[in-house]
């Protein structure tokens, strides 16, 4: 203990006079943090020095192979095919996953993914698949791959025994305001990625009022960042900044995203959902092989929509994975929360813009999220949301839609809905919704046209 | 807990992003610290974000309130006279503190002098008083009081009791690389100070190889911090620079530098060593109100030695605390350390640099130090350098003379010890010994005649 110790304390002086640690050095501390030789106060020094000096690509690639080795990286080579997924850094009403794993299966493109809870305004897919009576996420290896090569697609939750290293060192980040930087953010995220047995992997990066990143610039060096790694590990990744300026799409809270996932799937949906899910799903398509631009990848998505093949994909995982498939053909039978309350407009005006973190606030209040990693969530609480940047209110209108079983939080989120909405007289510039795209190439200005 | 850890995390965002904390926000943070309410790995967060976003003075200030008031405070207003303390940052073969300790009690002001063990290179008082065989410097509080009223002086140890945040704070800083910060060393120095019950402080701020800050203008800001602090509790506070780019003097070693010491109580002793002596006894003597100026006070200072009372409160301090005061008589009396021996110059040339640190670390390696708070000194152990900076050698002339009970370490540190003396053909530029004086005007030159 004594040397190692040591040890220690010249790589964290190092990080703190702004020099780079080698790879073995990153290696070696996180071996020994995972293995309990370096107590958490030294580790929470180095993040903190990492965080104020930053961290350069190689270190960025060092930290996440520790994390990602510290646990079970899954092999799926034995599977036909590029395997595929997506990752988003996480926004209010973002359903996309549950829209775009069935439409990329069903175009031939293996979908192994392992999807987290939300937390904090941010909600989760786990929650989300947890809404369907019956649906298991929890499995073991050889199921997950028993799924995945019998549909091309599987929906897991994160164990244990996938980066434990980064569970540990977030769950220290947390504690020590040392979350936000991207190096740590970065390897967190890939960490787990790289963890699935992807080839490839499609990325969401969020900015805007309802996203952790508020600012687009954080966003695109996050986006590159997480597109280095991604690379560096072999992986073909490719980003998309996509603004969550208000939420997507118009159902946030976990049964009412399904809900509104199955519209989309049956051909309905926000246009705005649609928009980001199928060049998501386009992107992966085109990753997995199936087409030979992410444009017609995109073109893909929308028939597979419209052939009914991803509807049926989706049918059919629910079933394998033990969920009530009656829900998804006929939601209307799922029972509703107690209250369902609207929320009408005080005023004329057009709505110039929405305030999407407290939006995501009050579907957590609501029941939909949790405020702690132990709380449950409630499947039916949530929003339904009826208007939307550029739209123009007559007052008593409706805005908003609640569900919730919590009597006592309507008149208080009543109010805090009413704030978070913005009206002006005159009409605001329309929001762009996905704005760059980022790959080993670099940045790019998303023109849909010139995809 | 819960409310108290979501604080902490805010109190070390705060800080991460640049922004100042309240006093208040410092107070509780320490004291919850303290009391066991914040885990380590926060408090080393907050320490590595405040080491590399500074704090100001304010901060600092607070810091300093916070960790003096986590101890007792001693209350020394019922002795008549400004009691008056001087504090080094820490040196090789500066054994100021034996020389002017009964010199200023002996002009009239009354010192409480606390003082501290050696750790690394640099020496300590406590571990000089302790080789003066019976010489006792745990003590309660009451006979620290007693002694003090009866002499003008006393020599104590650093107890439990002063400052435990400090105590606490430090021994994580060293383990989790966030010591060499100034705000933190400043505040660290002055909560100790500021609990012997002084009005007011002489510091000698030691640059060069053998100091802890090897650079001058650290060493000067450093200063300044201190100087603010201790101008901000209220006591008048002196700060001088002092070269340590070689030993003080020319012993190293505990006993070596008490007999040194008592050579220039006797009227004797090295030039560079008595002038920095006499001014800080001075600076003392002039801020205890016993003299107009600090160069009147250092006049006052050379004849508290010529006219013996310098030496006569010497012999009744080491008898009233246990000291066998017939070594101080006799020095000679005192055993010798098994193994003496010569180093002798390998060729011709000026002395031109003195690496002081390697010089400090082989008193260190001969006995005379310890690597660990654990380890014992040897008080028999160290050096006696014969030739400093400017000397000409003559090859096979004697540099340095080792005195140690460990036989097998002697041809090693022989090796080291030549190596530490760069000499030159040519006579390098005299040391300037005292630099600067730092008061609450500002940082001013220090040339002797214009004091």
């Amino acid at each position: 203990m004594a040397s190692s110790s040591f040890n220690v304390v010249s790589l964290i002086r190092k990080k703190r006079d702004g020099n780079s640690l080698t790879e073995s050095e990153i290696e070696q501390l996180i071996d020994a943090y995972t293995k309990d030789l370096i107590p958490d106060y030294q580790m929470s020094a180095f993040l903190m020095a990492a965080f104020l000096n930053g961290m350069n690509a190689g270190e960025t690639a060092a930290l996440t192979n520790s994390m990602l080795n510290s646990g079970i990286v899954v092999d799926l080579s034995h599977i036909d095919g590029i395997k595929v997924d997506k990752h988003s850094t996480g926004g209010v009403g973002d359903k996309t996953s549950l829209i775009l794993a069935p439409i990329v299966a069903a175009c031939g493109v293996p979908v192994p993914m392992i999807s987290g809870r939300g937390l904090g305004h941010s909600g989760g897919t786990l929650d989300k698949l947890q809404s369907i009576p019956g649906f298991r996420v929890d499995m073991k290896l050889s199921r997950y791959k028993e799924i995945i090569e019998k549909h091309n697609l599987v929906l897991a939750g994160q164990t244990e025994e996938i980066a434990p290293a980064d569970k540990r060192l977030y769950a220290l980040r947390d504690v020590t305001a040392t979350v936000e930087a991207i190096p740590l953010i970065a390897s967190s995220i890939m960490s787990k990625k790289l963890a699935e047995g992807i080839d490839a992997l499609v990325l969401d990066i969020k900015f805007g009022s309802g996203a952790f990143m508020k600012d687009q610039n954080d966003a695109i060096r996050l986006a590159e960042t997480l597109v280095q790694i991604g690379e560096q590990f072999g992986k073909q990744t490719v980003g998309w900044l996509t603004s969550m300026e208000q939420p997507l799409g118009n159902a946030v809270g976990n049964w009412l995203e399904v809900k509104e996932s199955i519209e989309c799937l049956r051909g309905g949906g926000a246009e705005d959902l649609l928009e980001v899910t199928h060049l998501l799903a386009g992107t992966m398509i085109w990753l997995g092989g199936k087409a030979g631009t992410a444009e017609e990848g995109t073109e893909l998505s929308r028939q597979a929509i419209s052939n009914g093949t991803a509807f049926q994909k989706w049918l059919d995982i629910v079933e394998e994975q033990g969920g009530d498939s009656s829900v998804i053909l006929n939601p209307e039978t799922y029972p509703d929360a107690k209250f369902i309350e609207n929320i009408t407009s005080g005023q004329d005006g057009y709505v110039s813009g929405i305030d999407t973190y407290s939006i995501g606030m009050a579907a957590l209040e609501l029941g939909a999220g949790r405020k702690t990693k132990e709380e449950t969530t409630d499947p039916q609480a949530g929003l339904l949301i009826h208007r939307k940047t550029g739209d123009y209110l007559k007052k008593g209108e409706t805005i908003v839609t609640l569900y919730t079983n919590k009597k006592e939080e309507i008149p208080e989120i009543t109010e805090n809905i009413r704030q978070a909405y913005t009206l002006t007289e005159s009409s605001p510039d329309p929001i762009d919704v996905i704005t760059h795209r980022v790959d080993k190439e670099g940045v790019h200005e998303y023109r849909p046209k010139s995809l």
